[in-house]
């Protein structure tokens, strides 16, 4: 992720995507945020991760958009121990609902202001 | 969009997730609110639109992932006149940043907490 922008620094597509939208419950904000911390700790260690963006409204609707090489990569992550425990968190206590929708980029264009001289 | 949860109710993949991050610049902040709910609404009334979803951070990073039927549906609503003159106006002075990515969305599962009886 580029300090600045918080946008991540892909490569050239194709790469694969995981959108995962979720609503916030509104119990066990401190430990969330503890775990949900860690998760990006971990899985960017994960072999094939590319980057990963991320915003949480002040409605509780967020959005986490993690890239990744290809789909064995993805798999490999979301069958961490670790990882699946934090699955459960998440079913019992830390979302009322989520999707998770796993998808393969294959055009990307941007935009970045050029710095005031 | 379910108005429960704020996560779209998309249908059977394949189908197509447009990604789009952006970090928000400081100024024109009624403007953009204005333009940028506009585009939702106009945008949504394209024939091919499955949903939407959005959230923004505190940070000014913002993530709208908006979903279609095909190609075809995205470029037919990349191209419409006011929604391009509202992408001039991003890069001219609502973003700092922000990158595009389209995918094709192969696989999706969630979750949602049954309501307490």
């Amino acid at each position: 992720m580029s300090a600045s922008t918080g946008l991540a620094r892909t490569p050239e597509p194709p790469y694969h995507a995981v959108i995962f939208t979720s609503k916030r419950s509104p119990v066990d904000e401190r430990t969330y945020g503890v775990v949900a911390q860690r998760m990006v700790d971990l899985g960017s260690r994960y072999d094939g991760f590319l980057g990963i963006e991320s915003a949480r409204g002040s409605d509780g609707v967020g959005i986490t958009v993690s890239y990744w090489r290809d789909e064995a990569s993805i798999l490999a992550w979301k069958r961490d121990t670790e990882h699946e425990k934090a699955q459960r968190g998440g079913r019992d206590a830390w979302y009322d609902a989520y999707e998770v929708r796993v998808a393969r980029v294959e055009r990307a264009y941007g935009f970045a202001r050029e710095p005031a001289t």
